[in-house]
């Protein structure tokens, strides 16, 4: 049960499918049922204050758990979110990157489920949890 | 139990407030309990496809909440969203604005709650469906 | 797309498949894509100070939408719960039984999606809201 | 920030205050920001099939953030669940009891937020996720 893409490949296939979003995310690292996705702080999702938006956090789970996703099974565009739960708990840090870490909890054949803890970087206290469940096309 | 703020009140607050957002969307409709907002399909927020965004959805959402709040207890620009749960059903209709319509089920004192429900303009079947929830500031 | 089953049809299901928990429910009113099930208050299910409880509330809402799936496709056992987010509001009304009721909102070829407005009986203010998810097995 | 209550007094606690849930269940663990249960199969809780049934799961995962938050706090029998999230993602394994690992991500000033892990005893792969959010009252 190998990686079928690793971070590289994973940055790859973003900025290729989805240029509008790709350079406000980086893959950082992945592993078996795990992957950790960089929100980059700019001036497109930050708040009045600094603080990163509600919006741009649910951005960052979503995609985490995606290439959390993606490493398992190759890129296959096809796979769409079907619920996403978020609390969100405490007030980003100001002007500080976002990380989100996804441990991809079921794969099955027809649905994926995975959770994502967000926390500013270098804040050990985490900002967000969110839970989402992918639909994933059929597999030959 | 009249209404604080009506659908100019509160096209006003978001533009001065949330400048950066206010473009994508318009309040249509403030009632007792309810909110109903536009999401303008425009280049932002559209996918290759020509289909709007779940970050997006997630967006119009989490407005459609705040203005029915905001219509009961007046302009308190520090109400926070807590939790938010979607569930994405249906593909939104291509190049085709979004309405979302909030029910407004408890304002208690210190959370609010309440359901969004997510429509292509024009077409009946949901496309998405939002639990959210706000923490409230202390009121005099 | 007429019904496949009737209330009546519903509750001779029930108490057959699920005789541990028919006693406790009821069937009152469906129709297309709705149901409405009451939970009987009871020794049970009742906390002290007589009000229902948490899991009493999420048994209801599964039911619920359980039912309303099953009145479109027919008596299938195998239908699964893969997703439940419930808010719960206000606290219900001490030894009165409770009302969800079910709108089914899609029903794919995979998933159910419904939400399920729980009252206590002659309450107007909803005690609790929950959203389920159900995995359905393959139909011919 | 020690802890107020560990497993016996827990136990204890639940004993005196719900006598008709304490029976199906025991605390096993108690640390910082963390609390294990155990929920004991029984007839009670069993499905046909031998399977605990979801509602159980529900109670499980409620109970679970509610000890990780009186370990932290004390006997505050007032504690209320303001929301629930759960995904239920593989079949209990048969007459086996269930663990319920919570840990406690917020306590704050009016709202704690935890997740719960749940597995069927001896068995690593997850059976369900809870995400809970308790309000809790002011504290001297």
């Amino acid at each position: 049960m190998g990686l079928q893409m690793d971070a590289a490949a994973l940055n790859g296939f973003l900025g290729r499918e989805f240029p509008q979003v790709a350079a406000d995310f980086r893959v950082e690292r992945v592993a078996e049922n795990l992957a950790e996705l960089r929100l980059i702080a700019s001036e497109r999702n930050l708040r009045p204050g600094g603080t990163v938006s509600g919006p741009s956090m649910f951005a960052l789970a979503d995609l985490a758990i995606y290439c959390a996703i993606l490493a398992r099974i190759g890129p296959v565009a096809l796979a769409v979110t079907t619920n996403a739960s978020i609390d969100f708990m405490r007030k980003p840090a100001a002007g500080v990157d976002l990380l989100g870490e996804c441990r991809l909890l079921k794969l099955g054949r027809v649905l994926a489920v995975g959770d994502v803890m967000i926390r500013s970087e270098g804040v050990d206290a985490p900002v967000a949890r969110a839970s989402m469940t992918y639909s994933i096309p059929p597999r030959g």
